[in-house]
Formats: C-alpha cells, sequence, structure tokens
C-alpha cells in the first residue's frame, strides 16, 4: 500500500472503543496521521485509551474535540449519532470529513445528512469487522486487515471525500466496497443482524433451560461456545441496529422462521430423506464461498 | 496421566472418521494400545487412514475385523449400529468390551443391548469433541484433550468395563462424566443438537436470499463465518441424530421458537429497552460460564 499520498494532520475518533480505537491504531501504525484526538462520555475509558496509546490525547469535551480535525470518525452506538452530530457541527473545521462505522447505513444518514454544513462532508462507512469484546483495551491495529468495508456514499458526498475515506480504510487493510444504502442494510440484515438475533436468542433459550439443576451451558463445547461468544456482543449496539435496521431484519427473521419450521415438521415427522437434503444444501452452500 | 495399568493389546474401529481415527492416534500415541485394525465400508477412506498411520491394518470384513479384539471402538452414524452389531456379535472374543461414540445414548443402546452375547460389555459413551470434518484425513490425536466424554453405562454394564472405557478416555485426555442417559439425551439435544439444528437452518435461510443477482454469503464475515463451519458438519451424521433424538430435540426447538418469537415481537414494535435486556441476558450467561 502506497500511502505518500495520503496523510490526515488531526483526526477526532468519537467512542474510543473496539471500531474507533482500532482504526486509530491502524492508522497510527501505517505513519498517515499526526495527532488523534480520542473523543468519549467515560472517563476511564479514555483514560485506559490515553495509557494504551490508543489515542494522543483525550477530551470528553466533544466542540473541543473536534476543533481543528481533518477527519472526524464516529464510532458511539448508533441512536447517539443524531445528538453527536448536532452537537459537534458549529465547531467543525471547514472542510472536513466526518465518516462513521454504524452498522445500519440509512438509520446513520437519516440521522446526520440533514445537520450537515456545506462546507462539511459526509461519507458514510461500515466496516465489517469486529469481536465479541469492547471498550478501549478491545482496540488493535490488524483488526481491519483482509476485512471488508462498505462505503454508502449519498449524493451529498464529494468524490473527493469518498476517495480519502476509501484511502484510509484501505490503508487500515481494508477491501472497500461502494454499494447503495439499502442495499447495505439489507444485505446486512441477512449476513450479519439476523445472525446475531439468532444467537441471542439461542443463548437465552439454552440458558433458561431448567431441567437440571445446574448450569447446562458447562457441558457445551465446539459449536455452541461460537454461539455464546457471538451473544456476548454489545447489548447496547446490538439494541441500536435491531431499532434501527427494523424492516429488513424482520423480513429475514421471517425468512428464518420459514426455514427452522420446515426442519422442525421433518425432526417430527422423522422425514430421514428431507432432513439430508436439508443438511446437504447447509454444507453446499458453506462449501460454495470458501 | 499414569498409563501402566492400561494397555490394550487389540483393538477395533468400526468407521475410521474424525471419531474413530482420532481416538486411535490419542491411544496410539499414549503408548496403551497394540494394534489397531480400522473397518469399515469405503476402500478409499481405509487406505487413506494406513497410509496417514491413524490406524494399522484395515479391512472391509467386519468379522475378521472384530475376531481377537479386546476393545472394540463402535463409530459410525447411529442409525447403522444396530445392523453393524448384528453382524459381528457372533464373532467378538469372549470377555470383549463395546464401546461407541454415538451422540444420542437412548437410540444406542436400544440398537445394541438387546442383541449382546452374555460374555461381552457395552458401555454406551459420546466424546463431546469434533470439527466440521470428516473422514480419516480429519483425524488428530488432541482432538479429545480437554474435552468431556460422557458415559452412559447400563443397568448391565459392569463396573468394570467402565472402568477400563473410562481410563481409555482420560488417557486420550478427556474429562469422563457418568451420566443418566435421559439427561445425556436431553442436555445434548439443548447444547448440541438445537444449536446445530438453528445454524442449518440459519445457513439455509441467508443462502436462499434471492434479492440480490449474487451470493450474499460472500459478505460474510466474522459471526456467520462460525454458524456456516457449524452448519456443514456431515449431514448423515446430523440425519441420524435427529432422527433418534427426537423428543428432546422437538422440545428445546420449540423453546428456541419462544425465544425467537419473543425477541422479533420486540423488535417489531421497536421496544428499546426489551431489546436491550434480552441481549444483556445473553452476555451474561455467556459471562458466567467463562
Amino acid at each position: 500500500m502506497q500511502t505518500k499520498d495520503f496523510f490526515i494532520d488531526r483526526m477526532a475518533i468519537v467512542g474510543v472503543g473496539l471500531i474507533g480505537g482500532s482504526l486509530s491504531l491502524a492508522l497510527k501504525q501505517a505513519g498517515v496521521v499526526g495527532e488523534v484526538v480520542g473523543i468519549g462520555r467515560g472517563r476511564a475509558n479514555l483514560e485506559k485509551a490515553l495509557e494504551l496509546g490508543v489515542v494522543d490525547t483525550v477530551t470528553q469535551d466533544l466542540a473541543a474535540g473536534v476543533a481543528g480535525a481533518d477527519l472526524v470518525f464516529l464510532a458511539t452506538p448508533i441512536l447517539a449519532l443524531g445528538e453527536v452530530t448536532r452537537q459537534m457541527m458549529p465547531h467543525l473545521k471547514p472542510g472536513a470529513i466526518l465518516t462513521d462505522g454504524g452498522s445500519v447505513k440509512q438509520a446513520v444518514i437519516d440521522a446526520i445528512e440533514p445537520q450537515l454544513r456545506a462546507d462539511v462532508q459526509f461519507v458514510p462507512g461500515h466496516p465489517i469487522a469486529g469481536t465479541e469484546n469492547s471498550g478501549a483495551e478491545a482496540a488493535f491495529a490488524t483488526l481491519y486487515q483482509q476485512r471488508r468495508c462498505i462505503l454508502t456514499p449519498t449524493r451529498k458526498s464529494s468524490s473527493q471525500a469518498l476517495q480519502q475515506v476509501r484511502r484510509m480504510w484501505e490503508i487500515a487493510g481494508s477491501e472497500v466496497v461502494v454499494m447503495e444504502v439499502d442495499k447495505h442494510d439489507r444485505v446486512l440484515a441477512a449476513i450479519s443482524h439476523l445472525p446475531h438475533m439468532v444467537a441471542y436468542a439461542l443463548v437465552n433459550a439454552v440458558g433458561a433451560y431448567d431441567r437440571y439443576n445446574e448450569n447446562i451451558l458447562e457441558y457445551s463445547a465446539g459449536g455452541f461456545r461460537d454461539f455464546t461468544r457471538i451473544a456476548s456482543s454489545d447489548p447496547t449496539m446490538w439494541r441500536d441496529i435491531a431499532l434501527t435496521n427494523r424492516e429488513a431484519l424482520i423480513e429475514m427473521m421471517d425468512q428464518f422462521v420459514t426455514f427452522f419450521s420446515e426442519l422442525k415438521q421433518d425432526v417430527a415427522t422423522g422425514d430421514g430423506d428431507r432432513l439430508f437434503e436439508f443438511f446437504r444444501r447447509s454444507k453446499q452452500s458453506r462449501d460454495e464461498i470458501l
């Protein structure tokens, strides 16, 4: 990756957790950023971010934090973005580029774009990466390597701003895909939001099993451990995703129920041929994408 | 692990795949087995097992393979066990111990125990270990290390035979738990069989999503990859599990539907507090077992 044509003098990151902190670390490691200011509400997390070198300076003052920033990365839960944008807007430097890492894009655009000053650019983005851990301690420089990052520029996004944000994610190690907003929200409902809902429901269903006087989760091995890991992601983040991508998510939850009901019917009737075919088809889907 | 009081002169393994092959490799590595005979139907897999040193000799002839064996490990799909047992029974050595690795225990006991000779011991077992791969090539010596192995002895199982099988799994690296048959089948329905059904249904539901002219599984990352891995396990094995643990599995599938429906309702109505609580509870369940 050639980086000498790309340098951010001053960058502000609002929300210094896994997503924001890891981007900071990746860009610092690549040597393409001057100073990174970490902005957040929790003092303890900011101090941890500073101590770990995730960012260079920290502040709880949004206005002061974004002042003079060439690029501002918003990495708060989705439902906080509207208010954060409202508060920071008057303090942004003319020409500043605003981008985000929210998992739902239409809701983020609706919250931010009406508030945009004419001399500020906004490029909505979504790095498809994460772990079940949260907070500045969870951040690491290689989180975005070999991952996809989807950008969903609006009609207002300049091609120059889009190019800057694209380069930033490429330097962080990601393959950038530009996509329509609606497609992003529907594809993500299918491959990310639905699976998380399924994992949360599964862990709660099994955790509530009380036939025996012990926590049967302790017997879990292999596959189920993966479910519990997925279902231990940040509740606030997932609440916001479920609330803001409702229509697409309900469509996928219905689609899942259709398939699960078919499978349950085949188990109930003991139809071995249909069960084999159902399992074989799933294995084939996977083998095709590997 | 002290092993000098344990040695199997001749062992037969029926079904030299991931489960059977890995047990052979673990016991050979520990030096507690003389000769291991691999028995199977597929010539190519047996030759691969021999070539890789998973077993010492191979045969497609069940009668010849089990002749003289002190311990026979059955690692075929569950529904094949009855017929395999019927065919091998006249050829077993007096005093031989029979054990298995089937994921459902009542069905295995029902298939095997009525056919047992008085001078042959049967100890039903289930190592809680596996990967999504199958065949002799998938076998590895450390599969059972730090895993649990559940034994469900019947009233007919002698304590001496139980002790032998227990030692065998301990030497392979597992923690052995002795459990009632019914409890095993219900606990496994919850922590293993249900999660697999959920993963299969999810991968098929997402794989069938056809709104876009491309395979959206290619966008999948993180969590969803785990689901596709789980849902690529051997279809024959899972068909047999679904067919033989039907009652407990249907009970758990119903329990899952209850929780998934509750979650879907909260998404549909946009109840943020209930969503947060649902996700938080799941995370807590997981944190408690780590």
